[in-house]
C-alpha cells in the first residue's frame, strides 16, 4: 500500500521533534527550560473562562460553518477599533491560524504552484504548502540586515507564472522583525503588478515594541481584493489550545470558495467560539499589560545574549522570539547535546535550531530561535545555562 | 488572480445549501421542520459539561498533537470493552471525523488517485477527496437491494492501479444500511487481493437496531495493517459541536505520516478534549437509552412513510437516516418548493435531496434523506405535512 508524496515528504515539526529527548532528560531528573515553543506563560483572560462557563445549552450542536454570529461580530468590532474596515461578511472562523493558512493555500494553489515566503519562516508554512501541493520559494533575508526584505527587483525576480502569492508573517516568526510601511507598500506594489495574492499572517500584530509603527496589509485600500489576513486568538490572548483562528478578506469569490471548504468540515468548536467571543468583547488592559511584559522580557533576553561572547543577535521589535547566531558549528547538534549530554546545576535547555526555519539547504546552521514568552525567572536561568553550555561545548569540540 | 481547481470544483454542502431558503421561510413566520441534518435533539451527557467545567488550568495551552493522554486512554478502553484491541499508540485525536477523513486521504492519495465508495454516500466525502486531489469512484447500490453491496466481481472490476482505498460508512449515512459480516469480509478480501486500504467510517456504530449483528473492520485480524478506522463523539454522544474525532490504525507507517499532519496543525482544542475524556469515561446507560429512542423514532418515521401512497422506503437498521423514493419528478425542485411555495398550517419541511448523495449524474432524483434524530413530535408533524405536500405538489405539477 502506498503513502502519498506529501505524507512521505513532509517533515516532523522541527520545533516539536526534540521533545522526546527533553522528556528523557526530565526523566533523569533534569530541569529543562523550554525556549523552543511559542507557548506563553501569561494567563488566559478570565473572560475566556467566563464565556466557557456561561455556555448554557443542553446540546453541543453544530454551529454555522462561517463561525457563530457573536464571534464574527466581536472580531469585526475589534478590527474596526484598530481602523481596519472589515464587516462580519468578510470573516470566516477557523480551527486556529493553522486551518486558516491551510484553507487559503488550498483555495489558491494547484499542484506545482508556488508561494514566496521571506526566509527564515515559521516551519509549518512548508507543511501547509505541501497539503495544497504547492512549493515554497524563499525570499532571502539575513541577520545582518535585521531580517528586513531585499529590494523589489530581487523579490520580483523570483516570481514566475506558477507564483500564486507572497505569504509573510508580520511581526515575523521566528525573527521578531516588524516590516516598515515602505516594505508593506513594496509588497503590495509587487502583488498588484504581478497579479498575485498577499497572505498576511498577523497573529503577533499586538506585540510590537519600542513605539515602532505597525502597518497591516488590511489598511491598504488599493490591494484590498488581494489581501488575505490570517489571525488567531492563540498568541494575543494566550489561548493557544482554544484553536480559534480567522480568515479576513474583501475578495468575495475567494471567501466563497473557502466557505465551501468550511462546510466540508462542518464547523469550529461551538463552545470555544462562545468563549472566544466573550474574550474579545471584554478586553481592555490585558493586551497592553502583556505587551509591556514581553517588551521587558525581550530586553532581558537581549541583554544576556548580547553579552555572551560570540553571540550575534538582532534586537527583535515584535512577536516574542529572538533569532541569534551562536558560536557553534551546528545548532541541531548543539540542541541535542544540551538534552543528552549536558546539564548545569541539573538544568538544561530545549532550543529550536535555526535550520528548521529555513528551506534553503545549509542555512541557519549556527542559528537558534529563542522564545521569550516564558517567565523572567526562566529567561534568567536559561541564559546563565546557555553561557556555561557554550563554553563547555566549545571546549569539548575544539 | 486564480483560484485552485479544487476550490472551483468543490460544491457547497447539498445538506446545508437550502438553509437560506429555510431562513427566508422562517422570516415569513413559517415553522420549518429540519429533517435535512444529522443534528440529534437528545441532550449531550452531563459528564461532558462536567469535564468542561472541571478544567482548572489558568492557561489554555497547546496540547500534544496526537491528543491528550487521558482522552487517548478513554478511547482505548472503550474500544477494548467492545472487543477491539487498540492501544493508545494506535490512536490519534482529530478535529471531528471530518479532519480524520481528510488526513487519511491526504496521507494515501496523490493527485489523480481514486477512492471506491458505495453510492449513495455522505456528500462531504467528495470534498475530502478533492482536498487530497483524489477522485471518487462510486460502487452502485440501490434501494431495491436495501443498499447492500454488489458482488465481489463487480467491485473488483472498478479497481485500477490508481485506486488507493475502499471507503465506507457502516452503518451507512445516508441509507441506514448495516453491512453483514459477509460483506465486511468480502471488502477485506478485496482489499487484501488488490493491496489497498480500507477506510472504515464507523461514527454511527452504536446505533444498530433490531438485534442486527455488527461487525467492525477493526475486528478482522488479517487486514489490521490496512484498516483505518474513523470515529467521532459527535453522533454517539450528541456532541457534534465539540469537534472531537479520531483515527485508529495498526499501520504504524501510516500513523506516523498522519502524525506529521497533526503536528502541522499543532493540536485539537485542549478543553474539548478534557470534556470528551470525562464523557467517555462515565457513560453507561446513556448510549442504550439513545439507541432505544432512535429505534422507536425510526419505527414511527417508517410507519408514516410506508403509508404515504407512492413512497418506497427501505427500513434502515442503523444510523438515524431513512432514504426514500418519493412520488415526485425532482427532489431538489420539490425541496425548494416546500420552502418557497408551500406551507401546511403555517409549517413546512427542510429535506436533503437525493442527488446530493450521488456522484453519478441523474441518480437519486426522486430520492430524499430523512433524519430521525429529531423529536417524535417533529417526526409526527413532518410526516403529516409531507403527505399533504406530496398531494399538493403532484396536483399542481400534473
Amino acid at each position: 500500500m502506498k503513502l502519498s508524496k506529501r505524507a512521505l515528504e513532509m517533515n516532523f515539526s522541527p520545533i516539536r521533534k526534540l521533545i522526546p529527548l527533553a522528556d528523557a532528560a526530565e526523566a533523569k531528573g533534569i530541569k529543562v527550560y523550554k525556549l523552543n515553543i511559542g507557548q506563553p506563560n501569561v494567563v488566559t483572560p478570565d473572560s475566556f473562562f467566563e464565556g466557557l462557563h456561561n455556555y448554557k445549552e443542553k446540546i453541543v450542536k453544530y454551529s454555522h460553518s462561517q463561525g457563530i454570529p457573536q464571534l464574527l461580530e466581536s472580531f469585526a468590532k475589534s478590527y474596526q477599533k484598530m481602523g481596519i474596515n472589515v464587516k462580519e461578511e468578510d470573516l470566516l472562523i477557523t480551527q486556529g491560524g493553522s486551518e486558516a493558512i491551510m484553507f487559503v493555500l488550498m483555495a489558491i494553489c494547484n499542484e506545482g504552484d508556488n508561494i514566496l515566503i521571506p526566509e527564515p519562516f515559521y516551519s509549518n508554512y512548508t507543511s501547509f504548502c505541501q497539503f495544497a501541493g504547492a512549493e515554497v520559494v524563499p525570499i532571502e533575508t539575513t541577520i545582518e540586515t535585521s531580517f528586513h526584505l531585499p529590494s523589489k527587483e530581487k523579490i520580483e525576480s523570483l516570481i514566475t507564472d506558477k507564483t500564486r502569492a507572497i505569504m509573510l508573517s508580520n511581526p515575523v516568526n521566528p525573527t521578531g522583525t516588524v516590516y516598515t510601511k515602505d516594505e508593506i507598500e513594496m509588497i503590495a506594489q509587487i502583488a498588484k503588478e504581478k497579479d498575485i495574492y498577499i497572505i498576511a499572517d498577523e497573529v503577533y500584530r499586538q506585540f510590537v515594541y519600542d513605539d515602532i509603527p505597525y502597518t497591516s496589509f488590511m489598511q491598504l485600500d488599493d490591494v484590498k481584493d488581494r489581501v488575505i489576513l490570517v489571525d488567531s486568538i492563540s498568541k494575543h490572548y494566550s489561548a493557544c489550545g482554544a484553536r480559534i483562528g480567522l480568515i479576513a478578506s474583501k475578495n468575495k469569490e475567494l471567501m466563497s470558495c473557502i466557505m465551501k471548504f468550511s462546510q466540508a468540515r462542518l464547523c469550529v468548536s461551538t463552545i470555544e467560539q462562545h468563549a472566544a467571543s466573550n474574550l474579545i468583547n471584554t478586553m481592555d488592559n490585558y493586551l497592553e499589560d502583556v505587551r509591556i511584559k514581553y517588551q521587558n522580557r525581550r530586553d532581558l533576553l537581549f541583554s544576556y545574549l548580547n553579552r555572551i561572547p560570540g553571540v550575534v543577535c538582532y534586537k527583535p521589535h515584535g512577536a516574542f522570539y529572538a533569532f541569534a547566531k551562536l558560536p557553534i558549528d551546528n545548532a541541531e547538534k548543539f540542541a541535542k547535546w544540551l538534552l543528552t549530554d549536558y546539564s548545569y546545576e541539573n538544568q538544561t535547555l530545549l532550543l529550536a535550531p535555526g535550520p528548521g526555519f529555513y528551506q534553503s539547504e545549509g542555512k541557519g546552521e549556527n542559528e537558534v530561535r529563542f522564545s521569550f514568552c516564558t517567565s523572567v525567572d526562566d529567561i534568567e536561568n536559561s541564559m546563565i545555562i546557555l553561557r556555561r553550555a557554550l563554553e563547555e561545548y566549545n571546549r569539548i569540540e575544539r
